[in-house]
């Protein structure tokens, strides 16, 4: 069995956001799959996708502020800034984060552990609406 | 053919640890396969896998140091503190490294390079033992 | 429908480069895909791939700057040093960016954004041609 289906995410401000309800809200097919592989593809170059724990909003938080000291804005070996002062920080971002994610469909659920969740990592300071491509496989 | 297998990996120390071994004498299927895919998530946050140099412990240490200085304890902008100064750079650094590896298997092998091993990269002190799933697509 | 081939890509400078056009043309029968998913795996441990921003050169060359500051070259805290400088950082940097992706096809087309082009990072000085494994899995 295969699906592919667009879903588009609504737009958020810059940081790291939980979207597992919204992802999996828009795949009910996932329920019908006694094993299977979803594949998630983020359709930008400065955004991510990432996989880490679901309860706390101050680890989201954390992610944002390490990442911004990782990989700065405004350093001097930047050539691309054309698009702002944010543009190139966020390939980087979205590169070292990666563009996709792969989990286990079980028993017509996401095979995650107790505390992974979905995170949409948005780079860009206004980065608009993010469209994925969401591919399911499997045996039903 | 679908397959899907929880494995559980023995508690390591902090650090970054080859557990191909592991991995595969936990799915002796694998060898029936003409072509297909590996799926492996960890089920964890703060613990991730990567496919990296197999031959050499000085590389897996070298890991160990530079994600230590890339992501430190103890930073000022870290406020989810909570669970001990190891647990919030864990979390930045599973993200970094991401939580599961996508292989391909040929002729009932790991298609991998001569050099590459998997690893299980445990970022906290006292992780424990920590749990993947292994899902295998392919045909025989 | 599975498919899985070797594709040699031709030697590069140490950098970012895109070699979308050389791994599609090496791979025909993805055109006959409704829906699919086209797994890369990179045999090596010290290159890289990802997908980004395809249209400028200096944002492939702002990741070459960026990776080479993060990973610095000559760190006190290298062990492994005896393959030459460059070698230590290229496994960080290879493990960071990930050997592999994963990437959705439909219609008979990769379904990726309108600037994601898949990137070859080259982390070593000299590092030679470069062996990649594809695996196709999908429907017709």
């Amino acid at each position: 069995m295969w699906l592919q289906r667009e879903i588009r995410l609504a737009p958020r401000e810059r940081g790291f956001h939980l979207v597992t309800e919204e992802v999996l809200g828009a795949l009910p097919e996932l329920s019908e799959l006694r094993v299977g592989l979803l594949h998630l593809l983020i359709r930008h170059t400065s955004a991510s996708l990432a996989l880490n724990e679901d309860a706390s909003a101050e680890v989201r938080r954390d992610f944002e502020a390490w990442f911004n000291r990782a990989v700065p804005e405004g350093a001097p070996y930047w050539t691309h800034t054309l698009e702002g002062d944010d543009d190139m920080p966020a390939h980087i971002k979205a590169a070292l984060l990666g563009p996709s994610l792969t989990l286990p469909i079980g028993e017509g659920l996401l095979a995650l552990g107790t505390w992974q969740g979905i995170y949409l990592c948005e780079h860009r300071d206004r980065g608009g609406p993010r469209s994925l491509v969401a591919t399911i496989s499997g045996e039903p």
